[in-house]
């Protein structure tokens, strides 16, 4: 079983992001894996816009991040891109912290039209972490999720296949890059 | 003469970016035009990961961001893209906040290999803001600036005439675009 | 009055981005500009895949891009980017064959998930070119492209105000880059 | 062993880029694995320009992309993207035609200006084919490559480890995604 860390990069504590994040992590403990997360909000926001990589919690995030085998990394779309708040914390990281790692980039967004900016926009930066293996990027209508009062999400029966298809990849990804012993 | 507002979205208080920027609002000034600047890092930390737009500070640099002509906005290059800490300003801006607006995009970064970063990230997040005109980026190597004793910068010289010629397209587009009265 | 080339990235002769690029063409000489029009698939193909920028007729067009003020650039949008029937011709120019010239991103295509495409994708080879003013983009999807039986297009009513808006912003800024005689 | 399929994007019959990818198939055969080639150059240019995909050498192509587990995308850099040569015959590739494949993106260019050009540009138009797993993209500036006499290359001492690690990346993943029988 797979050790995987994922990152929230929305600023908000109610996010659709959020609670996206936490359906698939649901799935992903459903299969066995071993899961961490973090809200980069959770972080002390001093240490966050004085990019102090050497602040204990900051540290700590980056440490679990060193020994996990896959990340999701998921973020609202702004401004046609990632949030400036996940970049703030990817700033902090290690030139190579991506490095034998295999990555699911996922977004949330108020419009088709934001698509491109996971392959166009995330994925590059993804790449310069020195990622193994970046799957396929999975983008959701913020329409196409309800929050239900338990915190739990339901998503559009037509977008679930894909949904689904999203984290096989990864999953699938995690398995046969699994370190054989 | 043009209202500019600066933008540095280094989070370092001693980095070359905000010493080019420096460098920047003394040839606007020279030639007449009015400047404000901002370091996104002196605004409140928790303002910024909390997305707080309506936050005094943050609200004030809106503010002096509606009045203006012309906005230079100046990052170093971090995980072959502009700051996290840029974006997080960006991100509390209003939709078409840079409309009617001349945009001259600055970095500066340890290599070249960094160059594209300006047109295929930075541009795009400029053009969803709605900017009327964004001019030729510019785009100066850490070893070609020279930070001198009395905070100035002392560019080489080869580099000399690119970087005339960026402030010369920023500030002519200034001047073609003033209103008419 | 500026003299105005056009450039017509589809490879079909019956296709909407054609007949879109008529309909700003009209709009254009109505405006008393002196327009120059190319379809890239009338070059000879094999001068285009044999790059061969001294053919009489690449070599025509090329002429024709240095003596213009501004260019309207129109592609369809595949596989998440402009046509590579567009970029075969682009490839062909001189370095800095688009420099003290405005420019017109057009871009149709079948789905609101393509509108980066334009500003990610073909924005930053335009400022290669050296393009003093890449005004907004402007994208419109086929659905809302009615092709009359007379070769004129019929615009959805409510993308009419953004389409005349596109090339208000050209037009305007073609004025006031006017060499001043 | 895998099927690989080789694309080569340069118009020039002479490139850097086909002696690059020369050597790979090299290295490719060695480890066993059965390599076919195209020279987008050498289709029928009409049939490109015309964007005619049933065309018979088209289509043998577009075969055997389908058949093949991994392929080998190169293309040298022009206007800060891929070659427009590239793009016109991915563009006549189906929506998914690089589904459940490892795709190994290569590229030469004058300057370390152009790197991100393969992360920012090509990437995002080999995600859009539905690729599974693009590894790291391999850039070589053209002067770290010599053309020897026979046709075969010679690389400078100090990017050998690098372009052993993009093709040993490349086999491992072919390795790890084969179908198991």
């Amino acid at each position: 079983m797979a050790r995987v860390f994922t990152i929230n990069g929305s600023p908000s504590p109610t996010s659709r992001t959020a609670a996206l994040l936490r359906d698939v992590v649901g799935h992903l403990r459903a299969q066995g894996h071993q899961v961490e997360s973090l809200n980069v909000r959770d972080l002390p926001a001093s240490d966050l816009v004085n990019a102090r990589a050497d602040a204990p919690e900051v540290a700590a995030a980056i440490a679990s991040i060193a020994s996990a085998d896959g990340l999701v990394v998921a973020t609202p779309i702004y401004k046609a891109a990632y949030s400036g708040l996940l970049k703030i914390f990817l700033d902090l990281l290690p030139q190579y912290a991506f490095e034998q790692k295999t990555v699911l980039p996922l977004a949330t967004g108020g419009s088709f039209a934001h698509l491109l900016a996971l392959d166009y926009g995330l994925r590059p930066v993804l790449s310069s972490l020195g990622a193994r293996h970046i799957v396929g990027s999975y983008f959701v209508l913020d329409k196409t999720i309800r929050l239900l009062p338990d915190g739990t999400v339901e998503l559009d029966g037509e977008i679930e296949p894909k949904y689904r298809a999203a984290i096989e990849a990864f999953t699938d990804s995690l398995r046969r890059h699994a370190p054989t012993h």
